[in-house]
């Protein structure tokens, strides 16, 4: 690819570390993945991580802005959530670099508030919605282990909510009888999309849940096919919750699979207006901006 | 206890067995329980199970009911689901006998069907809910694994609905990060009436879910308390989802303690005419009743 480095930019999840070369503008010149997550380090180890992934990368000078799990309690440097509204500026004006090392700079993770309470939180989604260029008032959801449903206005991160979805996934097929010989969810489109509908009809989803089985009893669902009903109903009930978002423009981010899946659930829904955006590229658009409000 | 047997009742749960001495009238003289529940065995295994547990009690010539999982397919005999609206003449109709066992005779299961496709079932709360004397229309709930609620008028089932409740709380404890150190349910009243609240105002349960990671990371929920929380959310969205039968009398039928937390939640919702009845006395009370209707 052509163009040079101009920003380092670390998307330190809690299972996955990404560090990325970005030239001006947020494109991606290059990239490198290590699966030593945020969520297994303690505080000194993501300096030396960070240093074996790219240290050569590091050697250049280039400042290096770091988003997601780097930022949580108890990591390398807990940073406060920002509340909403936030945008570009507001991100830019809370960083904070860890103490053991001064080049690096962590962008918060944002929370809502209501009435003063804490509602809900994020740490690396904010970076990607910040990167997306929406004139409209649009929704964004980050589907994955928690799915975070973002409604944004001018930019802004104005309110947001976050579904456990790939979470009970995985933990209904591990620890439940509705996991009696599943099979991985993404051959079926036709059982997905009868989950979604389920849960769009069906709103008391801890009870839709128990149709899984009662499928398989009446014979209408193989156990290959019971995977993608149950991620049907489970996407599906993120859906009907969001239902009234439905005439917004929505932009998916997240792994092209999973996104193409949600696509299928919201037009289901009657959301007509789905663009799916890639993560990483998100990411290093995001980061880009809020490099170049720094350097105002 | 006075009073002559006349019956010899069997329980056979998933993952446990009661036998009991039953008096005419449904009361229990004696019982004896083992571990050696449906789910772990195999259609051969089930009449040396019982002679092992009660084969004194076998002796006498009585005759013997069983009800619960011993039905189900795969099982000691595979019986067909009653479809509702059932009551003591449908059951007593639909009995039938092991090929291994003549002398034993199984109450089927009840099926909820709607435009003719399978919809629901039930095996083991039929033979309890037929035991109740409820003039009105009522709900009979059966808290647990697979939480039931269940529709009756004329002492018969009209209808009903099953939640994962129990199973999900187990598994969302073991499987997602909402687990991490929590402690056992039971302890604290106050975060299950918060956790019952959050889930009356907020159907949309598996992003409620979240609020159980929120709330500790706000320092409002000890991890301690975090338990009674979460089965609150769950135990409140069973109410949620039937509160349009919050004028009906509920009748709960479980283990004493969970008992007392739903007659807790149920009247949060608005349930006025609350009561309770023991687990094995409405066994065997069901069973003494299909026993009469079968010597008509």
């Amino acid at each position: 690819m052509n163009g040079q480095a101009r920003l380092i930019g670390v998307d330190w999840g809690t299972s996955n570390l990404r560090v990325m070369r970005i030239a001006a503008g947020g494109a991606v010149l290059d990239s490198r993945s290590d699966p030593r997550g945020a969520g297994g380090l303690t505080p000194d180890q993501f300096r030396p991580v960070l240093e074996q992934v790219a240290g050569d990368w590091l050697n250049q000078g280039l400042p290096v802005l770091v988003s997601g799990m780097a930022g949580a309690r108890g990591k390398w440097r807990e940073m406060a959530y920002l509340p909403c509204p936030a945008g570009v500026p507001d991100l830019a004006t809370a960083v904070a670099s860890p103490d053991d090392a001064p080049y690096v700079v962590i962008v918060p993770g944002v929370a809502l508030f209501e009435d003063g309470r804490l509602k809900d939180v994020m740490r690396g989604e904010e970076t990607q919605v910040v990167s997306l260029d929406v004139s409209q008032d649009a929704v964004v959801v980050g589907p994955g282990t928690h799915s975070k449903w973002i409604r944004t206005a001018d930019g802004r991160i104005m309110d947001f909510r976050t579904f456990m979805t790939g979470e009970l996934f995985a933990a209904i097929r591990q620890g439940t009888i509705l996991g009696a010989d599943m099979g991985e969810p993404g051959a079926d489109d036709a059982a997905f999309a009868a989950g979604v509908d389920r849960a769009l009809h069906d709103t008391a989803i801890t009870a839709a849940l128990f149709s899984v089985r009662v499928e398989g009893l009446a014979g209408r669902l193989s156990p290959a096919w019971a995977a993608d009903y149950l991620s049907g109903l489970l996407i599906g009930a993120e859906v009907v919750a969001q239902i009234d978002a439905k005439d917004r423009p929505v932009i998916l981010i997240g792994a092209p699979a999973l996104c193409r899946r949600y696509a299928d659930a919201l037009k289901q829904g009657g959301f007509h207006d789905v663009r799916t955006a890639d993560s990483a590229v998100a990411t290093a658009g995001g980061l880009w901006r809020i490099h170049e409000a720094l350097r105002r």
